[in-house]
């Protein structure tokens, strides 16, 4: 990862905001920027400068991890320490905090430990994030690495196939992905797996309970792992014995609205139309009240990131941001169907990232 | 759990904050006091009513799991939603919200989202945290949890006892750590899994590496699980082979620290007590600067809560608050050694959650 060469773009963006420079204290920003992986750090960056404060337990890991800043270990707070160095830098003048990840009470607190002239006027609200738009497109390394993850889900997927049965509890379903994760290389899962089968199929968020799996019906599987802190994330619908034709039908439905959404991406379309392709298939299918969410969300370091895939988003997708697309539809009571795929934008179209099966599996 | 009891608590304190409502957006205190357990929620609470607001994935879920307040599904943000509905309620004057827990800019957006005359007034800032003093001191039913996350925590040290051998990289005795969790039970960990192996466990923080497991030498585990919500956390170092002499000073100092806190543990005792009894004897053992963090920290639905257990806190425990004890040293390079407990506070003194052996283990 060119950390070096991060600092330097968001140097510009601190320049052209007409800051000083620019405090970072949210951790997965802070370790985009400098590789830090600790869980307790800020970074400071100024128009010439780096530096990273982080506490004496990570001494050694930052001095590993760490080549694009300076690195200070302080005893007290490592925000307090990064904004009074900010405010002795030659030339300070303002400033920055990202408001969407600093507390009202952190705010305060860092006011408060400042020379009380500089109290008001130095440390000031951005209008608009800095770091994310960097964030949200991914480079070469990061694509890499996120490809990696993802294929590593879809190795789980082709795995756990083979362990899905009736009778089983959704919770060793769950243990024995999370198991098999970590011994492919996985740090631990992106968020808590979903393992929801039968009627539990029509929660959207049916986290793997201590029910097991029936004779008959669908089962949802929404987990992704962590591989260098990148996410991975994607969902399958398989049938335990036959479908109804009902449940068929939904099926086929999800899928095709999936795969519209899929082709709908591509450098310079808007969120909003990716959203519309997959919605208005289900809405043709007299579906549309049953698929309750947006269709997807960027991953990065984080499981959910800019850009919104929802109704109405006006953003438009470049070259190299990664969204999932993963339109479903629930009947409370009844059953429900999911599909996701995570995507990388390219300049023509998206690439699937997660080419696991989609065809409608019966076991 | 007792929801509508704490939702009681809440509501004398918000009288006597002189507060007519109080925004609680904070997860972990949504679903202290609501039982709710879903990634997106906001809960208002007046002097006279209660109620929570989710979006339309969580339309099953927030109906089984919520009986101490009403329900409301929105299509937008719950947060709003929530300031708007306790603007429009009989009597509303001023509403608080928890400047620890909230953004600046959430509060400019639904301050934005308020009606024109009330933006500036109705939406304050409480000066001390309502929920978080009613979470601290924990009831019968988080006592039992806790205690039943901490003896699976117990189980998973031995039987990991049998695994632990040269050769086998650390991330497999993670995984192998976490799988039998699930199996017992277990949501997920409460945070990555450290298995610090040799020159590792002088990493206060080394999360389980491909690093393999040395024929001689230290390895520090410190894993938690999740039990319906609550977090467990514990800390044990055994050593590969014979320790050599400094290596069994350094575990018999830190044993010695580790009793020495656990000991001083009680109702009406300071936080900084209880650290200075674990400090005091790695200083009169010359190890004092190797002694690089606190000695501990409360433990609930969060992994990391109040109290610090650092020094200098003035914070007095309270039967029924749950603290970690874990006085450690490292030697960057050499070796390390980290022991932990979780220590229920009781009126007369302490007890030890993670009864699990504290003697050296030499396998």
């Amino acid at each position: 990862m060119d950390h070096a060469r991060r600092i330097g773009l968001l140097r510009r963006r601190i320049t052209k905001a007409g800051l000083s420079g620019l405090l970072v204290t949210h951790l997965s920003d802070v370790r985009y920027l400098s590789g830090f992986t600790g869980s307790s750090a800020a970074l400071a960056v100024t128009r010439r400068s780096a530096r990273l404060f982080t506490d004496g337990r990570y001494r050694a890991q930052a001095a590993a991890e760490v080549n694009s800043a300076k690195i200070e270990i302080v005893t007290g707070s490592p925000a307090v320490a990064a904004v009074q160095w900010l405010a002795a830098q030659p030339g300070a003048e303002f400033s920055g905090f990202d408001p969407i990840h600093t507390t009202v009470a952190e705010v305060s607190r860092l006011r408060a430990e400042l020379p009380s002239k500089l109290r008001r006027s130095f440390l000031t609200e951005i209008s608009s994030p800095l770091v994310e738009p960097l964030r949200l497109v991914k480079d070469e390394d990061e694509l890499a690495l996120m490809s990696e993850a993802a294929l590593i889900g879809c190795d789980l997927f082709d795995h756990i196939l083979t362990v899905i049965r009736p009778g089983i509890p959704e919770i060793e379903i769950a243990a024995e992905l999370e198991h098999q994760a970590r011994l492919r290389g996985a740090e631990g899962m992106s968020f808590e797996t979903i393992v929801a089968s039968g009627q539990r199929s029509a929660l959207p968020h049916g986290k793997a309970s201590t029910a097991t799996l029936p004779r008959r019906g669908f089962v949802t599987l929404d987990f992704g792992i962590i591989r260098e802190g990148y996410c991975s994330d994607m969902t399958r619908t398989v049938c335990l014995g036959k479908p109804k034709s009902e449940e068929r039908n939904a099926y086929e439905a999800v899928l095709e609205a999936q795969q519209s959404g899929v082709s709908a991406v591509g450098a310079g379309v808007s969120c909003g139309e990716v959203d519309e392709a997959a919605r208005s298939i289900l809405r043709k299918a007299g579906m549309a009240d049953a698929f309750s969410h947006s269709t997807g969300h960027g991953v990065g370091l984080e499981i959910h990131e800019s850009p919104r895939v929802a109704a109405g988003q006006k953003t438009r997708l470049q070259a190299g941001m990664v969204v999932t697309i993963e339109p479903g539809v629930y009947w409370p009571g009844k059953f429900g169907v999911r599909i996701e795929d995570m995507v990388a934008v390219t300049k023509t179209g998206g690439q699937v990232l997660t080419p696991a099966p989609k065809a409608l599996i019966e076991l």
